[in-house]
């Protein structure tokens, strides 16, 4: 398969890009309309040991920022989401699915509470700054909808709070997981926030002036030496393996929360209100009939999944893998995809048609793997 | 520059992309969450000539259908475009700026007139179907959105008619520009409108059934072999000395529709009321103060703008370049840009910073050029 990406002035460049061609990328992904790199010069089993060991730096500037800010943002936040925010602080991020009148999942951002009417939604593949500009011009809410000039650079790995915490100071330390802080860069005051697309633990600083891009890259980048830093990216071993879930891959508008485990996160009891509530109430009635769950199988080493590959129990299709590659420290391969209720216990035996002519022994498995 | 593209589900698959790969594609581009097929075996140059001397097959899957049905369908298809609607008639294609409340622009599709309570927005590269979701849903209107399982297919070019009226029968030659009228393919009754994103004439086919994908790649390529078909895309060379733009690269949310040359498609009036009307009868009254204008400038072949260049007059910014290209027909290069209205008149003479260390010599060209 040809791999070749066509550059545009619509597949936006990064405040980064400039660094990250020079630290030697060699291919990208797409995710809203900007350049996220996804491999250098290290092969994904190389990054995957370099992930768990040491530090990584990574350009996540396409966790685009939608701002809700005004007096009706709140209101927004919450009707945009079964989570209850009721209890929500400043200071804290919150992973919040958010839903469309059938319960269909729309994205999955976290949202980030900057005052009592100011939030920041850091979202996955898909454009919710206008599905909050239909709504609120729809419901002539009082709210101002935009995106700010944030870009978010993720710091990754086991050595992220040292390399952090000697770039910025001890008290970033302190930061509990999903709760975030500021730190001075260069004359401003950028947020800082532990969190990351990895089990790994680490931090993100959202970048706001693209401007300093470089600047804040090149500090990063030597201060990081003592750590063994290396340039990276969210590594599809390491989130297939820790359960990590990616919007567009594992869940699309096809899926609601439930399904893809997001109970918790889900307010059932009439104590808030939120778009696709009642659709919402009566899945959980009914009980889904489908849910993500890890696939551990052999064979050689899988192929790129980038149609649904068939999860089969005695010739008969189950679900359905999403996302895969070898785990190197597993020996086999993982994999994460929608599988029926009848079949989704932990150590069910299936096979697998990764549509390379192999049918492929596996079963099915809890996170993390 | 690496130009990798790392594939995934979420880069989704066209119904077209099994033949694609045959026939030998060396690139693509993602729009809409799908691949673009944007290179083949061909020379963008060689690809440019081969497009106004015979016919071609494009995989434009990637616009994408959101699909307006239902009571309120004519209202808020009326409601997101500043362009009057009330004259328009079933068996009609519609080019309609969609903008919102600042008069920005969120995308311009072709609106395809189905019945009078059921249209199909074929869009460009932005989420379309959230923001009309958003709005029907805060507004409360009775309309069903969604995206049908619709893959166009075009077949661009002079022999292009020909092609078609083999295949599908002489009476699509009677479909008018912009029109849209019915086929037979195995059994299925499918949209053909005289329509495509080039200069040269041609038809889309709006495949409903993405299964029906394989068999009607052959059955073009097939019938087009004694047209000398090839396999191509939206010819960048071709567009830009067209005039035809492109959304996020010649306009985006911060462009409002004058600026983008799309008066006729506003009504400045009264006589129909649509989102973002007080924003832009107030641009309209103050007048636009930079335009899309063409460039011609001289020098080797240009790289790549994937970063708007500068175009300059005495040294001082006037504007910028959003797509450019080598023509081998006018032997020089040729973009497209903002200028502003100071310089935006035919032959002004201007510099490109091409952002490879050249200041090239040019000027400002109407289309088409």
């Amino acid at each position: 398969m040809s791999d070749g990406l066509n550059m545009s002035r619509r597949q936006r460049r990064t405040p980064y890009t400039d660094r990250v061609e020079k630290a030697g990328v060699r291919g990208f992904s797409v995710v809203n309309h900007m350049l996220l790199p996804k491999a250098y010069q290290k092969t994904v089993e190389e990054d995957y040991w370099h992930l768990r060991e040491h530090v990584q730096i990574w350009d996540v500037s396409c966790q685009r920022q939608v701002e809700l800010k005004g007096p009706d943002a709140a209101r927004l936040a919450q009707w945009m989401t079964p989570r209850n925010l009721s209890g929500a602080k400043v200071g804290q991020c919150l992973y919040v699915p958010i839903i469309d009148d059938n319960a269909g999942l729309i994205n999955d951002p976290v949202l980030i509470k900057l005052a009592e009417d100011h939030f920041w939604l850091s979202i996955a593949d898909s454009d919710v700054l206008l599905y909050a500009k239909g709504l609120a011009i729809g419901a002539g809410m009082d709210v101002s909808v935009t995106e700010p000039d944030v870009s978010p650079l993720a710091i990754q790995g086991p050595k992220a709070e040292d390399l952090a915490a000697k770039l910025f100071g001890e008290p970033v330390r302190k930061i509990g997981f999903f709760r975030f802080g500021w730190i001075d860069f260069e004359g401003t005051k950028q947020l800082i926030a532990r969190s990351g697309y990895s089990r790994q633990g680490g931090f993100e600083i959202y970048l706001h002036g693209g401007h300093l891009g470089g600047a804040l890259w090149d500090a990063v980048w030597d201060a990081g030496q003592e750590f063994n830093i290396a340039p990276g990216c969210p590594n599809v071993i390491e989130r297939v393996e820790g359960g990590l879930f990616s919007y567009g891959n594992e869940m699309t508008r096809e899926n609601n929360p439930l399904e893809i485990g997001l109970e918790k996160y889900c307010s059932l009891d009439g104590s808030v209100d939120y778009i696709g509530r009642a659709a919402l109430v009566k899945i959980a009635a009914q009980g889904v009939t489908q849910a993500l769950r890890g696939v551990i199988f052999d064979g050689d080493k899988c192929p790129t999944c980038s149609i649904p590959w068939p999860v089969l129990v005695d010739g008969k299709q189950v679900g359905q893998i999403t996302s895969a590659m070898w785990s190197p420290r597993l020996q086999k391969n993982v994999g994460v995809g929608m599988i029926g209720r009848d079949h989704w216990k932990p150590g069910q035996p299936v096979q697998v048609d990764s549509r390379d002519g192999q049918l492929r022994a596996g079963s099915i498995s809890d996170f993390p793997m």
